[in-house]
């Protein structure tokens, strides 16, 4: 059975404008990669109501998953939730467990549960909760769509939430070769064995450290045995 | 006048993988704010033919400039430069001048210029070359497409290549406020506040350190006086 795909969606001005640098694509990608759900591709867009719809829309049609980050606080430019409602054409309000959720929590910690507080609990008809053991304000899926905090320490709660209901596929396994030359060197031989094998996918990765160069090479593939047997082929030119 | 608008394109398997965490979206996105120029959108492909041509068809009709990094080396998973040719429907070959640069550079080293090291000489007809300071082997721009290589030393240098050529906008300014106080409490007057100055983007970002919590409140815009005018207010506000 093939992979289920997936695709991310960060949301955020901060990422664009270079203030933030993001890091949950990285932790999403290794994630996915484990559970044998193939990422296919990400995108950043910024808080702006129709970049997000088209994204949305774009991305949920042609995956298994969408995960999104970012855009689901209290303040002005938290437009994610509405955007999320306008991609799947399904209304949206504050939502009974929602709410329920909230409010005990800023009781507990005797704070305002204003108005602010109370657009958190908007979400699509229709969605379902994901649980926020970190801060509470609950993420949701809709249909393939997975929306979650900005917040990484959110983002990765959230995610861990998520994972346990998906479906995942054969684990994406990985074997590299580190070898002291240039790309340049080993490209010919790397590229007639990576034909050999089109099942598996073959990857070169140059570094330089300490004044020495060489190259990472990657093979990638489901299949344990074909990935050791090609890791064998490659070590005998390379190792 | 409006700022000039950008998008950048990663394209890289071990991105998408988990194995590689990318570093060129958050350097560029510096650059083109301190340039003027608005990245309005990135997106991460794997290196697929077909995936990365609709990518820079999608992009590049878009934006001012399209920015790409990854996949311009000589191993078989170098796709790049094939599929960007692909995208503006030109030929592509090894060209006199790159073929130049190459050659020499591999004869100071006292290395074979193979059949490997050629493939680096592939430019789409049309395209400019891309000055690389580091390893020689250039990049290039073709229409509004300027195409990178993906690591990161190489990516910054190529980047320093192309910008004195492209035309900047007011730089994009930003100021911010650090609150010890959390979202849920100042976004009521932060949001009307923001409502009030439509010409600016405001933004709110929270943090934990040291068990405290709080926001950064950002506020950024190209009129100098407005954003001073504007963080008067937000300083009076919650300063």
């Amino acid at each position: 059975m093939p992979n289920p795909t997936a695709a991310m969606l960060v949301i955020g001005d901060e990422i664009l404008s270079g203030r933030t640098r993001d890091s949950n694509l990285h932790f999403l990608a290794g994630v996915l990669t484990q559970r044998g759900i193939r990422l296919v591709e990400a995108r950043v867009v910024a808080d702006d109501h129709d970049a997000i719809v088209a994204a949305v829309n774009a991305l949920r049609s042609g995956v298994d998953h969408v995960f999104t980050s970012g855009g689901i606080g209290p303040t002005h430019d938290d437009i994610t939730a509405d955007a999320v409602a306008a991609a799947f054409g399904v209304a949206i309000g504050k939502r009974a467990d929602a709410m329920a959720l909230l409010s005990a929590h800023y009781a507990r910690q005797g704070l305002e549960f204003n108005e602010a507080r109370q657009r958190m609990a908007r979400i699509p008809d229709g969605a379902v909760l994901i649980d926020n053991p970190v801060s509470v304000a609950p993420g949701f899926s809709i249909g393939n769509v997975h929306v979650m905090a900005g917040v990484p320490r959110i983002f990765e709660a959230m995610v861990a939430s998520v994972m346990p209901g998906l479906t995942g596929g054969d684990p994406l396994l990985s074997q590299s070769l580190r070898v002291e030359r240039g790309e340049g060197e080993i490209a010919g031989a790397f590229g007639a064995l990576a034909a050999e094998y089109p099942d598996l996918s073959m990857g070169s990765y140059p570094f330089q450290s300490n004044g020495l160069h060489g190259t990472n090479l990657v093979i990638r593939g489901t299949d344990a045995a074909r990935l050791d047997e090609a890791m064998g082929r490659l070590t005998a030119l390379f190792g």
